[in-house]
């Protein structure tokens, strides 16, 4: 059987966590599903976001994946437990390797995290992260705006500064050493995150995290003869055009073969 | 029959629709529907809106209501041509009364349209203008910014100001005289944006227009008694709690009650 993972997300943003995930295990066929017709889950309920999560990894382990990767925090947050549950194959969120790299990075404990509504407001960052040490100041921050400027393509532009400065500003004042990326948007902005935060903070990238962990997991994992280089392939829920033009930025300039429409 | 009306939209921004109509039809009750689990329209595609507009609409007239309010720009210029085909009530949506409003205001006729993503390429607005009179110019610009930027609450903030600058030039140095606000979000940042343009444009605000045409065509609709105030009703199709809270300033800081949760 041709070694495949699954990999899904709310919509576009995920695609930082394939890239990565792509360049970590070169041998795995990728299957990645963006749910474009219900994007964003950052402002849905617990309920309804479990809701789609289950229906995306039914599609997906039904395609015979062998390992299952949620490259959503919003979706990570609120959906491990029962997909974790419902399927037997590992399945890796985002928000666990997250927060131990970040604690493996800080010195001072005290620890930023950015993200959507819904991630911020479901706190499983800061739980994860007290769960592994129970001292650490955890300073959470929404910054719903991050994910249209990224879609904007408006990585480097003074509108998004501005807005950077504002959203990051009490995380400063706090003193933070390290601040999580807890949206798979959010390392497009890494550049000038890293500028108004300050050259000496440690920014921790979801999509490298999970990467690195997912390879962990899977070292050792017998694997079948497959196509070089694997052909992977993307599904999304709504028309394919939208994914195909704004993907090509998340994969740093690469174009996204293969976008197949699908109804869940 | 106590006399309703259906008025739906992708979220919240068609509350400036539903509060202006409100102040003008005041003997009938309201119905409102914002398709919170699949908010936003703007990025999805024609096919997709359409079937959402079907499902919503047929919630509605199941409510038996009179009339029946498409509150949203993508819906409006997507799927009005299937709504009215599917059912025998007046239908109206956005478009054609921001495009009557602009011709009657227009002096160069040379108008500007803004809207979401999905609003401008679908051409809704220039081929409602160019069908009324032929002659004039449009220039569209899509705004995906805006819309986060009212929900984050920043009606008049330096930094909706600097984006507002960077999306309106084009409109500015194009010399129009009109601006249809094609958003229903955007009646919100009229401030702003008047500022930006010149006190001398022209802002068409669809809200106030839809309330005016639906006036008009229920002007004689015999009424049977009713509710003194009208009891509206609000649905949403995810958790009513972010409804709640970020509707209230649509409605100028009046609480919203009675938020029910429904499945389409």
């Amino acid at each position: 059987m041709e070694p495949r993972i699954g990999i899904f997300d709310s919509g576009l943003g995920g695609l930082t966590v394939f890239h990565e995930v792509a360049k970590s295990l070169q041998d795995w066929t990728l299957l990645y599903v963006g749910d474009t017709a219900r994007v964003p889950y950052g402002t849905k309920s617990k309920e309804t976001v479990t809701q789609y999560a289950l229906e995306i990894s039914r599609f997906l382990v039904a395609q015979q994946v062998q390992a299952l990767v949620v490259a959503c925090n919003t979706a990570s947050a609120y959906a491990l437990p029962a997909l974790s549950e419902t399927f037997e194959i590992p399945i890796i969120g985002v928000v666990e390797p997250g927060a131990q790299r970040a604690l493996a990075l800080t010195q001072n404990y005290k620890i930023g995290v950015i993200g959507t509504e819904g991630t911020v407001r479901s706190e499983a960052y800061p739980q994860a992260l007290r769960a592994l040490h129970p001292e650490c100041e955890v300073l959470s921050q929404a910054c719903p705006l991050f994910v249209p400027l990224v879609e904007e393509g408006w990585f480097e532009d003074p509108e998004t500064e501005g807005i950077a400065r504002r959203y990051l500003a009490p995380l400063q004042e706090a003193g933070v050493d390290t601040v999580i990326l807890g949206c798979t948007h959010y390392p497009l902005l890494k550049g000038i995150i890293q500028r108004v935060m300050g050259l000496t903070i440690h920014l921790v990238d979801s999509a490298e995290e999970v990467a690195r962990s997912l390879s962990e997991q899977l070292k050792g994992h017998a694997l079948a003869q497959t196509a070089t280089p694997p052909e992977h392939r993307f599904f999304v829920t709504d028309a394919p055009e939208r994914f195909q033009r704004v993907g090509r930025q998340f994969l740093g300039g690469e174009s996204l073969q293969k976008v197949e429409k699908i109804t869940l």
